[in-house]
């Protein structure tokens, strides 16, 4: 397992009850691709959202998200961390 | 206080010692402007670094970023999380 940070774009003017529904939706069918997503930040002004999981590839992040109905703009490998 | 996402770019090749010189660096001064880096992740293979931080702003973030000698490519105040 590694981890990725994925990124989505044009995500202005997002509340907190849409980040937690977009959040539980992926925790709802991630197991199917062995992916776990631990935190999601928001900043409703430039419409940014970050995504930081455990997953087996990028391609695994990515289809969750897909079938949760909000793709990622960019879907990067951390291997490293502090 | 409140919560910032920063991100780097251009750090293709960076090593898990450089990630945590970098960390450390911005550790030893965040005090002098009342920010405090929580976490960061790099991604060596497209050279992107996101770090999270709490802060008073994000200029305050960027300053003690600056002063370490890396100047963050964006700072989003990132108010939402789960």
């Amino acid at each position: 397992m590694a981890q990725f940070m994925d990124v989505h774009h044009g995500m202005k003017g997002i509340t907190a009850d849409q980040l937690q529904q977009a959040h539980q939706a992926d925790l709802a069918i991630e197991e199917d691709e062995g992916v776990h997503f631990q935190r999601a930040w928001a900043d409703p002004e430039s419409g940014t959202v970050y995504c930081l999981s455990e997953a087996p590839s990028a391609e695994a992040v990515q289809r969750i998200h897909e079938r949760s109905g909000h793709k990622a703009d960019e879907v990067h490998a951390v291997p490293l961390s502090v």
